[in-house]
């Protein structure tokens, strides 16, 4: 009825207003779009371009055919095209230690003016006079003291200008370069081939859920309700007459082991059909994952490559390593499950876009 | 240089597929974006057919405007037009009491010849009994005590099963009707206007996010990973072999009240544009959404119309009531920061699709 009769002034404004929005929609060119767009042309070119042929890129291939190829047995629901990504060593480098942990370092140093207490105390002592031997044999308990001192008391817009004014100027200590550039292009790679096909991707991160927030859209255009990690409590209050999200020296979900299915079912509700990970804090995510039916692509970075970036695991090196453990018994479980492990020595034709 | 090069036949295929899986993503037909698709053609050509002209009417589409045309001083990027909405009393009925007491409850019947000690114990005692009175004046750790006797202890696809289950056969006890019927019609077209404008709809509900998540894609239109609500805490382990994600009783998440701001934040990590609410439990989501700069649409649903609903709140009616608390300091918060009250009697033509 109301369709069909004589339509107001405003009736107007609002069908234009809507034809409008939608065209907006659909071209919209933000900056993060139309690299995206760039990125899918060369996808379509040559998707997975900086893989070497072999098991581990014909096993993205084999899969992503089998998830949408509409005549296939196994084709996956566009809805249900869930793909989840750890990321220190799996997206970008993790050594010598956390990205994340770096930058916990360097706010000690920024922030000890104001707690002269630090100088004397440890764990902020040995950060504060650069005691690389005790730093490297802090516990957990020195590591989450660290996190909170550095990571709350703000509010969580201040927190993600720190992240992103620290990313802007930090550099890793082998590379020297900023750790955004330390992404693994082939990873990038098969991120941009899975939302070509239909994936959403996802975060699955050990590492702080707002610290990746900060930078995940434009490093790997992931935005932020796709980046599911560890995150610490956080308090609504009123300041100033303003509401403000206050973040809080507690740990409120630890999304690494176990945490990463937890943290699959809490924030997505949906199983993965592709998960990527590296070591055995990713390994209840890939159980979880290729428990499902049909296709399933489950796979592990190894990182074999010592010239171009580390070696640890299985492939030996870096043995006291507290990053990215990948013992014999991930090796074992792979093979028992068929995981695929990538090796970043022969699997990856360049590791990093400034090769 | 590969793009270039003699394409190999596993190449070929695998253009093929990519291609073909994007042609399946943009023609996809499940049965859910066809109902979507067919919502959205009446949504171009009334999209709030069900409200009356005024205020409430007025705000959304003056919202929808400025957030949307691209001449606006106040254009929302696409990515970030984000909608959140209460469910219990804003989306659909929560009288007599919510939708998910009334589930529980019917649990404790189908549980009880497993639980024959229920029989004289209080709180499942006034439940089997159907001492009304009793159940009245359930307080919250009585609720709690039959939540968790109800709503844990097995995985988390059982429960969804079972949710889906009840639904399908229980119905409300006035109108008579499965509850999915008694969605209020005018909010799943402004759902859907919204949507249609590139609005992303999320519930953010102080119900059971996987309650919830059980109805929420069928019923609304809201995939899982849309779903921000209270849940309870969650354990992950192999059951005959295989991972098994289990409920306990045990409360994780409050989303109610500041959980609400802090829910946003924690699942969505963008403050919304627009939000719905029609209780106290709301206050927190609609201050947090009006303190962004630009269009912000703050609305809050009210209860006035004893014939066609129900009235409680500042409209009268129900003052014992326990759901939906929307007493005269939430309506002086309203007046004094701008939020748009609609009244179901004067503002919805139409309360239900049946109608």
């Amino acid at each position: 009825m109301l369709a069909t009769s004589k339509p107001e002034p405003l009736s107007n404004i609002d069908r234009r207003s809507l034809l409008l929005g939608l065209t907006t929609t659909l071209v919209a060119t933000s900056l993060a779009q139309y690299a995206e767009a760039q990125a899918q042309t060369q996808t379509a070119a040559e998707p997975l371009a900086s893989w070497n042929e072999g098991p581990a890129k014909d096993a993205i291939r084999t899969f992503v055919r089998s998830a949408t190829d509409p005549s296939s047995q196994t084709l996956v629901p566009p809805e249900d095209r869930i793909a989840t990504f750890d990321q220190d060593g799996t997206l970008w480098v993790e050594h010598p230690i956390y990205t994340q942990a770096m930058f916990a370092l360097d706010r000690v140093h920024a922030l000890a003016p104001e707690h002269p207490e630090w100088r004397d105390r440890d764990p902020f002592r040995a950060v504060l006079t650069n005691d690389m031997t005790a730093i490297a044999k802090f516990s957990e308990t020195d590591w989450a003291e660290i996190v909170f001192a550095t990571h709350s008391g703000m509010s969580q817009e201040a927190f993600l200008q720190i992240v992103r004014q620290w990313l802007a100027t930090a550099k890793h200590p082998r590379f020297n370069r900023p750790y955004a550039e330390l992404v693994y292009q082939p990873m990038l790679e098969a991120m941009r081939y899975l939302r070509a096909n239909g994936f959403k991707t996802y975060f699955v991160t050990g590492g702080g859920q707002d610290f990746v927030r900060a930078y995940a859209q434009k490093v790997y255009g992931v935005p932020p309700e796709q980046v599911v990690g560890s995150s610490i409590a956080t308090k609504y209050e009123i300041r100033d007459g303003k509401p403000q999200i206050t973040r809080l020296p507690k740990l409120f979900f630890d999304d690494d082991h176990a945490g990463k299915a937890l943290g699959i079912d809490l924030f997505i509700g949906k199983r993965p059909y592709a998960a990527f990970g590296n070591s055995t804090g990713d390994r209840e995510m890939l159980e979880w994952t290729g428990a499902g039916e049909g296709a399933r692509l489950k796979m592990l970075v190894h990182h074999d490559d010592a010239q171009r970036e580390y070696a640890y695991g299985p492939a030996g090196g870096l043995p006291d390593t507290k990053v990215g453990t990948f013992d014999q018994a991930l090796m074992d479980e792979a093979s028992a499950r068929g995981w695929t492990v990538i090796s970043m020595k022969n699997d990856w034709k360049h590791i990093f876009a400034f090769e």
